[in-house]
């Protein structure tokens, strides 16, 4: 291994120079993006709130998109992020399987959420853009927003998900000190925050209404885009430094993956570290199994139905083809707030449809138990999201020393918790069995 | 620079194998401890709290202590720690000066605390202790020690400050999370704390009482020690990896300090980065100037008065010599709460009365001010203790800006604030001028 032991780092120079874009990859096109009518839409339709290059980008059919240097730089500050041998953790469950986690959580947002928000923040800048509008759930999203708005001169108005915020009041306050607006969705300055006020003055908040107040906004200001953490096939392009890192990363210590396993809310965290080994996959010389991890009470994937549903709960957002448990569907109060999402993103619901990847959900007692054992042997608080992933990772590896296969086994630590903290405090209520 | 740019990174086989003991460098021997009856203490008058080699260390002569393979061990997880170059921060202060700082933040606690709760956890636990008792203020000790006992297989019991417990309640979620056991201060559950409680039912809590707390304990249990995050002369000397790891940082890339800086609450953080450069600042060689810094609401060494008082409020612990601003006084609920102490560590209590060092206080509208302009030109949000070190060293380089002759400025990063983000929503409503 490196220098560094445990830990396998990469010199800034190795940066990924290009996004990998794996549309060209799928088994099966994916179908257009669809307007009410059911005709498809336009690039001109989404020019009010996307700049020209990302409309660009969520269509292209060209694989490789090259990194414009300003956001290379901004990526640089902590890009690459380490891989590390999780070798206690592997001790504290009792297995020879070896369990690497990729580090998103060493980002300035604590998340892999900069990833993206860095290089939108850059296009609307270019385009011209002076405000930003989006939603955010557990608040990685909008935190990563508000850095990178700031460090391109770039307001930012979050409208944050009711019941997250008051979960997480550490959140507003870091995006406040950044310069960013946070406002509580539902709120009282959109016609569709108005109207979910109106229907239940008590509504706690979804995502998906969060993002029809982030995107009414933005389509009535022309100074003004709107901008999506997760879900479209651009932010997946963003996030795949995250899959191409790990493989030179594995490269370098002659490993290979047997299993990829990361956390699914929108599907940007899991697109990024699995796209770039789609070809592999499909290719079949090397067998990998790519598991994406939901939790049992917002089962999308593992209980959704693959159909052509919209993004957002007022339906401004085009039909999109994907896996959803409907737009109305309304996630349980639980703390993962990232995956509390009715949708999923379309490429992901394509891999999964064609069965180029698996999924699977996890229970909160897991998630809570395997997020304390990291803690315990790690020395790190995964995000709730993340302990998603983790919890599977366990599981698996479990599995595989009953069947005497161990393997090598990589999930992304798609942030760290230390802002989710009351999360864990609640799960400890209901599942700690110390 | 390094591979990794604006990072110095040290490989693990260069974290220091001993300790540096400054005790021997002082130009004025120490005075003794004394008891209440101003007969010096003598060790066994420590051993009820203390294991053995704690005490020796305390009062060594002896300048290298060689660090056990299991706390080196310990230490390895995160250690050495990044040198980083502030190259944003200097771009937005406007300076030429180069500055630098040593990035604690990466510890398992976020916190430079963790050098010595790893050493004092290994060295109760060789000397048959199962279980631990400690005060926190701002949590970050506490934290720290809960992880380092369950390292090495003890119980902890940490009495927080009950201001701070209610300012930051994340942190008793972590130390919970990690399986240590947390108590507001005062309790109800030793004599110090009730007896406080029955002076004020409404007391929040100071560390001398806090301290009472834990000590009052461990002294009536056989089975119990006390660990103390600060103020003693063994805590500075865990605490010297610190300063060690920056001379070798520094020397790599060519550079001596002009200014070391770091902040001060009961002296470990500065202690830590400064004692080994102590031979060299009275080398005179090279002039160094080393800045202790305090909040000007709880400035114990630029207001104090050098004489022997006890460490905790209820007289528990041994006078000690050092600057001290009454073992009653009352500090004001500033949210730094590792720098609300009454006294001050002895060494560095020494290193300033004999001029070896300088002390300064800031204020809590610079704290707040720069803290914000490192989280939005570094991205890193600084703890509340550690934004005092910063603010003096963003102070420091314009001041030496404007009398055109920059230099080299080296300050600790003790902490990060992410558990502290409510201390900066209150700094924000009270000093935020955007």
């Amino acid at each position: 291994m490196s220098l560094f032991e445990n830990k396998i780092l990469l010199p800034k120079s190795e940066l990924p120079k290009f996004w990998y874009n794996v549309l060209p990859d799928l088994p099966e096109p994916m179908g257009p993006y669809l307007n009410a009518d059911r005709k498809p839409v336009s690039p001109s339709d989404l020019s009010a709130i996307f700049p020209q290059i990302l409309i660009e980008q969520e269509v292209s059919d060209q694989r490789l998109h090259q990194i414009p240097d300003p956001v290379r730089d901004a990526l640089s500050i902590w890009r690459p992020t380490p891989l590390v041998r999780a070798k206690r953790l592997e001790n504290a469950l009792g297995v020879s399987s070896r369990i690497y986690f990729k580090d998103e959580s060493v980002s300035p947002s604590g998340s892999h959420k900069s990833n993206t928000a860095m290089a939108q923040a850059y296009f609307n800048k270019e385009a011209g853009i002076t405000r930003l509008t989006t939603e955010t759930g557990a608040g990685q999203w909008g935190t990563a927003l508000a850095i990178a708005a700031k460090q391109f001169g770039i307001q930012a108005r979050v409208f944050m998900v009711k019941i997250s915020l008051e979960q997480k009041p550490y959140r507003k306050i870091l995006m406040n000190f950044m310069g960013a607006e946070v406002l509580a969705s539902p709120s009282s300055i959109t016609e569709a925050g108005r109207k979910a006020l109106k229907e239940n003055p008590e509504a706690m908040g979804t995502l998906g209404l969060a993002i029809s107040e982030a995107v009414e906004e933005a389509v009535s200001r022309p100074d003004t885009n709107y901008v999506l953490g997760s879900v479209l096939n651009h932010v997946i392009l963003h996030q795949t430094v995250i899959g191409q890192e790990v493989k030179k990363q594995l490269a370098l210590i002659g490993e290979k993956p047997d299993y990829l396993i990361a956390c699914h809310g929108g599907g940007s965290n899991f697109g990024g570290l699995v796209a770039p080994y789609v070809e592999d996959i499909l290719g079949g010389k090397d067998k990998i199994t790519a598991i994406a991890v939901e939790p049992e009470s917002c089962p999308t994937l593992t209980g959704g139905k693959f159909t052509y549903d919209v993004g957002d709960t007022a339906g401004f957002t085009p039909l999109m083809p994907m896996y959803s448990l409907g737009a109305d569907f309304q996630p349980p109060a639980i703390h993962a707030g990232g995956l509390r999402y009715h949708g999923a993103s379309p490429i992901v619901s394509s891999l999964l449809k064609s069965k180029v990847i698996e999924a699977t959900a996890v229970s909160a007692a897991d998630c809570f138990k395997y997020a304390q054992l990291l803690y315990r042997s790690e020395l790190i608080v995964p995000a709730p999201e993340s302990a998603h992933a983790l919890a599977q990772t366990c599981l698996t590896a479990l599995e595989l020393e009953k069947q005497g296969r161990p393997g090598c086994l990589v999930f992304t630590l798609s942030g760290h918790g230390l802002l989710d903290l009351a999360a864990y405090q609640t799960l400890q209520a209901n599942h700690s069995p110390s």
